[in-house]
């Protein structure tokens, strides 16, 4: 089985399950306890809250550790009044911001001079610095710079980017990012909200015990935390596969239109994560292929998945400029630093021969076929 | 080692971490994809709704998961504008509820006619059905039915009592109740909120994806959910031996009178939990007893673990109107399920030794000891 579609979630690495463990069986203590096995627990909270913070260049203070990056990007967002976004933001942000989301361009980056004007007004700005269905990376440096000079307070959703490309959050005026663990090999509950040294951050969103320095409250998640540390520092020790996927995944492309297939590629002209792509084939709604390639044993998605028990088509791609039909012809395939070249080539074959049976099914003969669940 | 501070965190139990296990492996899909494999992860999370359900006498629609007990706490209390609590309440409620505290008798007891006469002027009513520090279970039903005769929605904080004493929600005039897997053998970083049916739920806490039924937007902790669902089940099969503990934890207060030692328990005049003992020995300070008693191989505590990094004495026990002094001889011993009768008679040599150790150094020769960190 091939599963592409990392951006859903990913696969637990081994070495991250292999550290949790021990958190899971004997070292079970309440980190907020005063006996000396707590204590062991604390600094293995605290080793971890370095490995994330090495990933994006932070320091560990700056690293509150939360339940996923939804609740990141709600803690964020809770300390602006009036939250300028980009309208294909993920739904954590667009279902949680009140105030405007600006325009993109059809290549899926900001419309920064709109970005721009819009920002009087906001004290808070808000964007994906790569996003979640296409990939496409935003320039976070302008994006930033502008809303931090409009006196806004920006927050970057990392959800995706982190462990993906290069991230050196101090080397950019952002003051809040969000982070999830499942998103890199790490499980599932648990992920991290940077607050930069300096950042005014009065209002915890979880409030009660005085667990992450008064931060977060709730008793940490500690095996998940752990986790997310392990899954941290093999992400940075593997940046150069990440890089490598981009070749694999244009690999792919090319392989699908050699085959014969017409494909566009959504956002292919701005800069993307190595390992996404976004896809349609002119005429082919995407949900009947999905209904083939997934028997024939290649896992992929028509979108988010948080947004998958809807049937409308992506706001990503719509607010791209996509037509109703052309965002559900588009697919996202989301590979992982696990995938191969072999495994390339086959689901390149995969995908033609599900292309070629439904063409073939819809040829003018036959009529357009209606696959049924 | 006993570890007698189960009222903080419990020991996941294998049988727990063996149902995570698969979820942790092969079974990381994202439950909200549209493939098959997904649509199992849901079933599974489906499953565990079920057995949580089961725990406290609730449908599974009424299940809803989250990262813990403090962030179900704080969903429900933010559906109140003015909360009426317990002035003995864990911290996820008394640093997040608006509004007054009752008093409590001095066996921890609610102040029922002052509850009554508090009640106007609030829309919800919020209190633990059995108080984590000394165990004191509450009279739910007078303080449920008096808030919703008033017209309040009713907030019932199951942390410490669920899986402990026999809890059947559906008897009870309670619109919202939270949950958490760790207190009772299961993982950290998941927990529910008991939303009765019916309850008007407009406003999630966390907002994004569609996750949940839409009352809580996150991509699922799935292994954390399905370990609470099989330590849900296994608390239920366990019933028995919980409510055997109270003899266990009756026993042990018995061997240190009988070992010389003036033992005073906190909360002894009402019904408690059967595994809890809040208790002090006059004139002797919780936490240089501790420090002997860690060494010497037991772990227990001087309260509540969310608060433990304040040197202030107990909010609990304050309320009941233990003096500062008294306060700070409390310690709280947390019984689980596993603790033997051997482990009970040890223990409480231990205890005893300790107390000497104590009250040798403190002659009237030598003065009173200071123990160092």
């Amino acid at each position: 089985m091939l599963y592409w579609d990392n951006n859903a979630t990913t696969a637990t690495a081994p070495e991250v399950l292999e550290a949790m463990l021990p958190y899971l069986r004997e070292c079970f203590y309440n980190p907020s306890a005063a006996y000396g096995p707590a204590a062991a627990v604390r600094r293995a909270i605290g080793n971890a809250r370095e490995q994330v913070a090495a990933l994006v260049g932070a320091h560990a203070d700056e690293i509150v550790f939360t339940s996923g990056g939804t609740e990141a990007t709600n803690t964020a967002l809770a300390c602006f009044t009036s939250t300028l976004t980009l309208a294909t933001e993920h739904p954590a942000t667009l279902n949680t911001a009140a105030g405007d989301a600006c325009p993109v361009l059809t290549n899926g980056l900001a419309d920064l001079p709109t970005w721009k004007e819009l920002l009087p007004g906001h004290d808070g700005a808000s964007f994906a610095w790569a996003n979640h269905e296409t990939g496409v990376i935003q320039p976070v440096h302008s994006l930033a710079q502008s809303a931090h000079g409009a006196g806004l307070r920006v927050h970057a959703d990392l959800v995706q980017a982190a462990g993906k490309v290069p991230v050196q959050l101090h080397g950019h005026e952002i003051d809040f990012a969000s982070l999830s663990a499942h998103k890199l090999h790490g499980p599932k509950g648990v992920g991290a909200l940077y607050i930069r040294r300096g950042t005014p951050f009065e209002k915890p969103f979880l409030t009660g015990g005085d667990q992450e320095d008064l931060r977060r409250a709730g008793t940490e998640n500690v095996p998940g935390i752990i986790g997310f540390g392990k899954a941290a520092e093999l992400a940075l020790a593997a940046a150069e596969s990440y890089a490598a996927l981009a070749t694999l995944r244009d690999r792919f492309v090319e392989l699908l239109r050699a085959g014969g297939a017409e494909v566009a590629v959504n956002g292919a002209a701005a800069p993307r994560l190595p390992h996404v792509l976004n896809m349609r084939v002119p005429g082919v709604p995407a949900e009947h292929l999905l209904h083939l390639l997934e028997p024939a044993g290649l896992l992929c998605s028509a979108g988010s998945a948080c947004t998958s028990s809807h049937p409308e088509p992506s706001h990503v791609l719509l607010a791209m400029g996509l037509t109703d039909a052309q965002a559900r012809e588009s697919l996202r395939i989301s590979l992982s630093r696990f995938t191969t070249a072999e495994e390339v080539e086959r689901g390149a074959h995969i995908f033609l021969q599900a292309l070629r049976t439904l063409q073939a099914a819809q040829s003018p003969v036959t009529g357009p076929v209606e696959v049924y669940r």
